[in-house]
């Protein structure tokens, strides 16, 4: 079957398209006929020797990559009882978080990063990695939903959420849209920002209630504590790093809440103080994607809501690369997705 | 100036209009000129000897009734700083509740049971038991809050609530339609029961998913439960009491929760089982009103999301004994409104 | 090998021993040598039809009995990677309750009860259905710990425990005295009743630090509430059921919490009202026994506190009808404890 | 009177004794007479300026110093309900911090910073500004609590505490030591490093499971994660700061906390990166003394168990300027206590 793999840390150049051996099911594994992926920022890391320090492309290569696929059941071993033939489902971005709090075990079964990803035609999965996809979606639209998806509502529902809160967006990336529209599920007030009016406009469509071009302001954390009457926000969905991270904090309500999800700004010479955090008694809460119940507790928050991913380009498994390519401008507004 | 007093517990025909004298404000305390008041259920066991046992009517009588009511600010104490005149305001259903879990003292400070209510032209309030009404609310809509919407507030975001639960709501009184349209807020599935199609017909145009004629279908759990995959709902709004209480358990499901706020319905002698809650692992959750800081939050997310109380019927001042028959009636949907 | 059967629903008569094969293990078992067990109330209502009134024993009989015992790994699956050969280990109750909230199919996982039990020379398990045992623990203190152990520990872990709180344990059964024993590692108050003052004054020397015999005082709520400044306790671990529940309501503070575990006594025609929770903002917590995460939580509090569980008997292998006898006399104090 | 003022800025040549007008007190006021206080890493900073920035001594000086203080009640408003004459007391740090989430309102309400302390023979407080000390305590004993003890159990209580988990103390300063106390109390594992053998030797006295001498283990961290089988503690008291931050991050376990308390130690110019946390999914809890609500309930912890505060020295009232410099000196173990 086709498949990619990263041949190992030497950039772009080192994705290859590959004949690989179908895979083997054993009693609990399930075999998943692929029919869509999604990218990540994450994604683009892993050609470049991985995010974490201990990926498999570093570690032991060649690497297949991609968290975020769906597909159909084709088959299953004697013991699994969780799926049958023609079910319509998504692997989970860690194949052993299943509930609970993480642990460094579970860490170790991160798709497309600890282990191999899902960017093949077919997929053997433990029955346990895998969630049933909402019902009203197509697979591209699943495809996008196991990483950004899961990892904005972690950072939505961890805390107390309420309707009536407001929740800070940074940017338009695919965490801070799914962000956007989790939170007006809420029936919370949003505030996001963006450097193009453009894309502005469009969060506006989806709901947001406060947009910000942090072009015309620098100091966009002063405009976010003006429109919420000089209290701050009650959470901040922080995925840009260090290079926002005081202006995070700056914009965050005393006893607030600052959601940490990314790395990707900012000089990491110039760290902010953590101590900013201590006199506004702040919660910092490291987000890391999410486990499988709460992907499953999104997906029914989908369906009530009907709520749509919003998906920003759809390239065909020939063109990978060109994805890539296309992930990497950042030009994107939602999710870019792989299709057959 | 004008005022009811519920004169001892002699039912309806103890209740009487009385030339009271002007309230007296010492340096905390904050007098508001009442505009509008709301009715509860509550408000009907006073004048037949009080809903706890420990109510004022029977303690040291006379009373004057009433949880609800909302008005503007016409003078201040010295130290007051959290209202100035002209501030547009709403009384605390526990004047001494302010945050955190309710305690016993707090609870003899509840308005219109343990101690004077608002049924009066002016009520001096501490500055502590009192907040601010949504921006965009006239004052007989702010008036509908204390009580019910309180109530629902507190049983909707205790535990962990998320969009995408499904929440059952009993009847359309006061206290379910308010949660209905909280839950709504917060981007739940919602199912409400009623007797009359009518009713039922109100609430599907503000956003019930299922209705279910408890009349047509006695067996209306099996309902709930068919309508939730087999799994039964998240929450519960249970204010039916004995008379619902061990079909809201089969209704919930396994570590569900039952918010447990009414003693309508059913027969003392035929108390149902708690036991059965034991082996679902449910939290059957005692819900008495809220505290200031619930009833602040609420506002917020009343605000966001631009709910409005479902007024039912308005009587004027002169004609609060038609009012307190109406409630009797139980004929309502939503809020019973006094007005000036 | 050597096993227990209950044929079917007759009662003590109908618990036979037999020979059973060899248990089979796939890729993910382990296969335990069993060298302890431990009985529960449970256990006593299995001969007679169950508990929940779905146990195997009513519904396809025979039954191997017990959720309680403890062995050591004598044969691995070859995708076991949690436990290999020689390790010490017990079965968790739950086999499929990991971690987070349970759910309905969960329960269908119970040893001893909704699947066979434990009660036999060899055991294979799926690999997630066991724990490592504290290391300290000899095979018969270990097998104490399963079910009583792991009910005491949920029972006083939901909510927010914290040191200085009280709690009151009615009775000196097994979830009772565990309770009383995490009580104190958790420096708590404790409160404990009992019938028999020398009881009494065994759980003075495991830390209670107060105790009501209630035949002496059948009003042993009152004494709760003098004993803690009129104010009632944070916590009752409620094993009694409904002949206590109404006095266990009355022991509590208000916004206090009711663990309900227990059916023991009582007769169900004179239930207790669930409506004096609501005037009291109590939460009754239905708490069934507990996940494998909080087993292994417990454990980890078990050897930091170098907890010892209390064993009242123990009885071989050989005479398990008269260790059922035994806890049926209901005169024992901790737990009942088979062993090879 | 006699009383304390820091005159302005000026360091501790700007502490100075003066004769002030006896307090006043309005209906809900408390007049008490004090009878000792103690000190806090905090008190050094005012002379020099303040620590947050905003604080009395800078914005509006002079300000009487000290948060902490305790004494006995000599007179009472007509209003107040909480206190008698005679009822032992201590203030509470945040005098407008009763219960629930810290305010920014509530933030300006801080004894000794952002107004005036308690360093005066009499001091005048709203009555909601104070709490009963323990029955058992002396004044000095009492006079510990305030700041360093309730900060500690605020660092301690928030998350999900359970017996079992372990915790890592850095240093021997107040807070430290206080959370070592409250540990053992909570059943915990206790880790805690020092520069000094002796100072372990007396935390050892105290408790403490594991010491780490952190001169000879500059790699302490690496010490932390071996002595907890290579997971890391469940939560890191951070008190040092810049310094010591990245350290403890390594320390915690994934999804463990790091409560974040002081600013002690580290060059401002090399701070650490908060994006560790993320891959970790850390909860990083910027904590800040705490409410009246955790006063109070600290205060039953203690008197449950029977906790005494380490006091390091005594000085009197007229050698104030001697135990700044005791404080300066850094070299005392547990609390610094004035006393008339």
């Amino acid at each position: 079957m086709r498949s990619y793999h990263i041949t190992g840390p030497g950039g772009l150049k080192s994705l290859t398209e590959v004949q690989a051996d179908e895979p083997e099911i054993g009693p609990f594994d399930v075999l998943v006929e692929m029919k869509a992926w999604s990218m990540n920022y994450r994604d683009l890391a892993m050609p470049y020797g991985g995010y974490v320090g201990n990926d498999k492309v570093k570690r032991n290569p060649p690497m297949v990559p991609l968290s975020d696929g769906s597909g159909e059941v084709v088959a299953v071993g004697k013991s699994v009882d969780r799926f049958k033939v023609g079910d319509r489902v998504a692997g989970a971005f860690f194949q052993k978080w299943l509930d609970g709090e993480l642990t460094a075990e579970q860490i170790g079964s991160a798709l497309g990063g600890a282990i191999d990803g899902v960017l093949a035609e077919r997929v053997a999965f433990h029955q346990d990695g895998l969630v049933s996809i909402p019902k009203t979606y197509s697979f591209e639209q699943a495809a996008t939903l196991p990483c950004a998806a899961v990892t904005a509502w972690q950072a939505l529902t961890l805390g107390n959420p309420r309707p009536g809160q407001t929740v800070l967006m940074l940017g338009t990336g695919g965490v801070s849209v799914f962000a956007l529209q989790f939170a007006k599920a809420f029936g919370m007030r949003t505030i996001i920002t963006s450097s193009s009016d453009e894309k502005l406009e469009r969060a506006r469509q989806l709901g947001a209630d406060i947009t910000i071009n942090y072009r015309e302001h620098a100091d966009w954390e002063r405009v976010v504590v003006e429109q919420t009457d000089g209290i701050g926000v009650d959470n901040v969905i922080e995925v840009g790093g260090a290079g926002t991270f005081e202006k995070s904090i700056a914009s965050a309500k005393v006893s607030g809440r600052v959601s940490l999800i990314g790395v990707l700004t900012g000089n990491p010479d110039q760290n902010p103080s953590p101590m900013m955090a201590l006199f506004k008694r702040l919660t910092v809460q490291g987000i890391y994607v999410g486990s499988r119940a709460m992907f499953e507790a999104m997906n029914r928050a989908i369906e009530v809501n009907q709520l749509r991913p919003v998906i920003d380009t759809q390239f065909s498994f020939d063109d990978v690369p060109a994805a890539y390519e296309h992930l990497k401008s950042a030009k994107h507004f939602g999710k870019i997705v792989i299709t057959r």
